[in-house]
């Protein structure tokens, strides 16, 4: 890992953009951001960071520093945030904070801009948004996946694209979270399992005791505290993350049903059973504990002969990867 | 509140028998109980506890004493030991613990000894099982289902049932439970869709996330670990739970399937959308926040002309009784 002093630029300073720019500036690297409100920024600048409304000035500044820019917006912004910088920082490195990886790149690709852009999930949240909830440390240990997508075959760009994306990879570093890598259809397909599906199945389950009316109610306890917990979050955090990884969260929903299906079934048998499910879920969730906090690591050098491979590896084990 | 003298015979010394006996013991009230793994008893009585595995000598005892039965253990052994009781305890007043209620109603009525049965639900547990697991004041603030379903129209047994009832609720105070009312289809519907059906949506959600492979696992957060907390738990239990429900709990899974087919559909759409769901998961879930801990509280005389009714209206409102 190397120091990096390039700047970094923000665009968007909620809860994500606005904790990057707390934990980079706390490490005395310049940072300096958009946000598209005017009490917000002024409230930022009170602060003690660098903030502005004017989009086009703070790209503008962006190009002339070669700063990093993060685009920190919802998905539904990133396409008009994308052609702002292709308009005022055209030379510009990219990353992103979406928590959708496919939908990003479709959008970079639209415009030509994938040289220069790696996609980025830092995987960390609080069920507050906005500047007032960001803070320092919130990325500490947190999964940050980096995207390698667009990795040239060759060195046909100068070295361009890998410089980029150690720049994303050090931005990761800079906030204290590990880097996974992942290509984006790898990254969608996992978050639609492990945080896209649990928000739904969280949500029809708050609906379904709620439907058991006053008495399920009072009754509820542990098991449908935790299980609906999540539904208790924005709805419209669910809405996006569904809406912009379609195919995937489908996939996963039916993949529910189907067990459901078979649970049905055998339950309606005689005996009634439902001890395949029961003890699959059982082994899944043993599984998942023997793993939590034992995150593989592998250790690769960006550029060398076969490093690409190493980065697939390190996506097929969920590795972190530490660079040298 | 009446405090009662008389003794408290338990069948199964496990997590919740045991504790109930901890309890029960550490009010100065007579309680005695039958486990059929010897080392387990002998354990019992070394921790200063009146204990045996001899079922025939504990029931005979318990009838020469008046005792409460309370049945503790699990459902697949509930027609045995009301057999017993019908053999060397013909006379005693008889609860039981099961987390189902119509299954267990069903097995009393078979043997036609409904006149002496309440069933209970003290709902409350650790993930752990057995003697070893038990505590003091396990059972204190939870809520504890006392049923209904037999309480006579008429005084034609002579206040037999009532007194048996009033047994029950009281057994429940002495452990510190919040006694709820609720005839057994109720009770079953309700845990169906705060309890059963959470424990089934863990486990399948458990498994998608498992499908995912290692890297859905390495970036899985505290949605998914909320959301499979339960799938953790012995799958034996979930079977139990489910597989003597099963009506209730097919009712429940054909609901969630209707909302994810729905949202499925919605996602299918132009533009996709999952807000349908995502709102009513919401606002269903800040129902629930808002209820928490603030269960209503009904008073009421045992007996009184009425009284039934009022023990509807607990029923109804997911209410809490004292009794005076």
């Amino acid at each position: 890992m190397l120091h990096e002093d390039r700047p970094v630029c923000i665009l968007g300073l909620g809860l994500i953009g606005g904790s990057i720019m707390r934990d980079v500036q706390a490490r005395g690297r310049r940072v300096f951001g958009w946000d598209r409100t005017q009490s917000t920024v002024t409230k930022i600048i009170d602060d003690g960071f660098d903030a502005s409304n004017d989009c086009s000035a703070v790209l503008e500044r962006a190009g002339e520093e070669d700063a990093l820019v993060v685009i920190a917006t919802p998905m539904s912004t990133v396409g008009t945030m994308l052609d702002h910088i292709a308009h005022h920082a055209p030379t510009c490195g990219i990353t992103d904070v979406v928590s959708v990886k496919q939908a990003v790149i479709r959008e970079v690709r639209a415009r030509g801009m994938q040289d220069r852009f790696v996609g980025g999930h830092p995987m960390s949240g609080t069920s507050h948004n906005g500047w007032d909830a960001s803070q320092t440390g919130l990325f500490t240990g947190a999964p940050w996946v980096v995207t390698f997508d667009n990795a040239p075959t060759d060195d046909s760009d100068g070295g361009r694209w890998l410089r980029e994306w150690m720049s994303v990879v050090n931005l990761a570093y800079d906030v204290g979270a590990e880097v996974i890598p992942a290509r984006a259809q790898s990254h969608d397909a996992a978050v639609a399992r492990i945080s896209h599906l649990p928000h739904v199945l969280a949500d029809a389950l708050a609906v379904a005791g709620d439907k058991g009316g006053a008495l399920a109610l009072s009754l509820a306890a542990g098991s449908f505290r935790d299980g609906t917990r999540v539904a208790g979050s924005d709805p419209g955090l669910t809405e996006a993350m569904c809406e912009n990884n379609v195919e995937e969260v489908l996939r996963a929903i039916e993949e529910v049903q189907t067990m459901l299906d078979e649970a049905r079934a055998s339950l309606r048998a005689t005996p009634p059973t439902v001890a395949e499910l029961a003890d699959a879920g059982h082994r899944s969730r043993i599984r998942y504990e023997a793993r939590t906090g034992k995150r593989p690591v592998l250790r690769l050098h960006p550029g060398d002969a076969g490093w690409v491979d190493q980065l697939k590896q390190a996506e097929n084990l969920g590795a972190r990867i530490e660079v040298f």
